[in-house]
């Protein structure tokens, strides 16, 4: 297995569980969090600053766009300086091999390699809120406002730097709902198509 | 395999190849192009008129929708008329088994049975292009305006009639990239999808 394995998903979709499942059937690494551990040292920024603005950056960078100078152009900079330090991490991690990577744009970011597979995982909100409230305690009402926050993060993020929309079709090779097939038949088709692609 | 299986899909993306193979598979009906006859005994239109209609029947009721009265109220009645009887066609074939549904809305159709399969197919353009060429013998640069135009047309009749919006992942179970997987590769992840699951 040759193929380097990235998984955009929505909150709730289990994509993260699927993705490391993957990673252990083929013995790979997988890369989230610790993708900030990587970029807080690349960038030079401390980890928890940019734990805190990795997944809110959009809203940040969005401010940061509507100040011409001073503060904002300081966020910018910083904004702009996390998304750099990322892309450089990703294409380094691709480099070393095959792998899995979760969220982080990564689709993108690699989107001129032939050795990728882009999935997407995504799941209808009641699938995704029960999976929440079991899998992670939450109750109900804060499931469902942290999914509906996530998705406008998500998106906005995304679409901010990238010149394409998260989760829209042409961005990925294969599109699952896990709340229709599981999260076993997710893993095992991810598998299958990676095996017999290249 | 008690699985109907729906499968929208993009113009030259092979989806109504994949469709057939899946029908071949499981020894079961395949519709696309007979809706249309049985759409037109529904209706009680003539069959080539409800032919020349279906794939523009949203420039059609669009248009339909801008004048009030007169003509314009002729045709949006007879554009209405053969979604109507379309929609009854595609719920009297589900009521009688498993079978394979080739675009049509069919998937938003049935969206409230429980025993649906909801693919879409879909791929970039230069594979969609190529395909048309070698399969249907187009030319390059006919086949590229055929491929704008009905995606075009495909996205309006979807968004007209449904309260949704064609190809976006809401409205499928699994989305597939006929360019990168293979027509043969997609035609054996639905069958696995469609056995495994009911």
């Amino acid at each position: 297995m040759n193929t380097i394995i990235t998984i955009g998903r929505e909150l709730g979709s289990g994509g993260r569980t699927i993705g490391r499942n993957v990673a252990i059937k083929f013995g790979i690494p997988y890369y989230d969090r610790e993708i900030i551990d990587k970029t807080a040292e690349e960038s030079g920024l401390a980890i928890d600053f940019v734990k805190s603005q990795e997944q809110k950056i959009s809203a940040f960078y969005k401010l940061c766009m509507g100040m011409s100078y001073g503060y904002g152009n300081q966020l910018l900079s910083l904004s702009s300086q996390i998304y750099q330090a990322q892309v450089k991490v990703i294409k380094q991690l691709a480099e070393q091999g095959p792998c899995v990577i979760v969220g982080r744009c990564a689709d993108y970011i690699l989107k001129d390699r032939e050795d990728v597979l882009r999935v997407f995982v995504y799941s209808d909100i009641e699938h995704r809120i029960n999976r929440a409230v079991n899998s992670y305690g939450m109750n109900e009402l804060t499931a469902r406002k942290e999914i509906q926050k996530s998705d406008k993060e998500r998106a906005r993020h995304y679409n901010l730097f990238t010149d394409s929309i998260w989760g829209s079709r042409e961005n990925y090779d294969l599109m699952l709902d896990s709340g229709y097939l599981g999260l076993d038949k997710c893993a095992d088709l991810i598998c299958q198509v990676a095996n017999c692609r290249r």
